[in-house]
């Protein structure tokens, strides 16, 4: 990332923009190891509905991070896995990640007192 | 981040949760080099409005990523500046930005594909 002070209409923001949305992260990051059927995947978050991961993951394919393979079995397997770009995320993640660990208890600390000012 | 697969009830959702609103990693990212007064940031960002930076600053804020200063001043002066877990999410942004700066043509080829797909 450069210096320019000017994000708005910088490249930038693209980054956020892709990963803004509830679940687009963390669906990302269950792809790290390898292409995943969508009930493995379903099983491993937990608390995502099939409707909501089928739009993140038909997002996540038109941005080009993730692909969608599918298998001429009977029945057919559906498989998808991450792109070049959409392994290249898996760095910026953990970084969030190591990020959560050190901070999180300060944050719940924050919006605690924040609540209880009210 | 840790291995742990059951993401949906994991902190590291925490930061994605954080990050997500358009503005708020931007409005992060413009206070690396220290506190600034609103104009300021807005003047650097770039396209956003006052009510908008005013929302995105409150949310921070209640998160304590950001504090707020008010020098008794003739006209007071107000001044926004992160705080250690607001300074702690400059790296992952920054990873976001190479990111970004890596991959945004393939993404923005993507997108593009889709568009001319339909």
């Amino acid at each position: 990332m450069d210096e320019n002070d000017f994000i708005a209409d910088c490249q930038t923001r693209l980054g956020l923009d892709l990963l803004s949305g509830t679940w687009t992260g963390v669906v990302v990051w269950t792809l790290r190891h390898g292409p995943l059927r969508p009930g493995e995947m379903q099983e491993k978050i937990g608390g995502i509905s099939h409707k909501v991961l089928t739009e993140t993951l038909r997002r996540l394919e038109r941005n080009g991070l993730v692909t969608r393979r599918r298998y001429a079995e009977a029945p057919p397997r559906v498989e998808y896995g991450l792109t070049g770009p959409g392994r290249g995320l898996i760095e910026p993640l953990s970084a969030l990640g190591r990020w959560t660990e050190r901070y999180a208890d300060e944050v719940l600390d924050a919006q605690d007192r924040t609540l209880s000012d009210r």
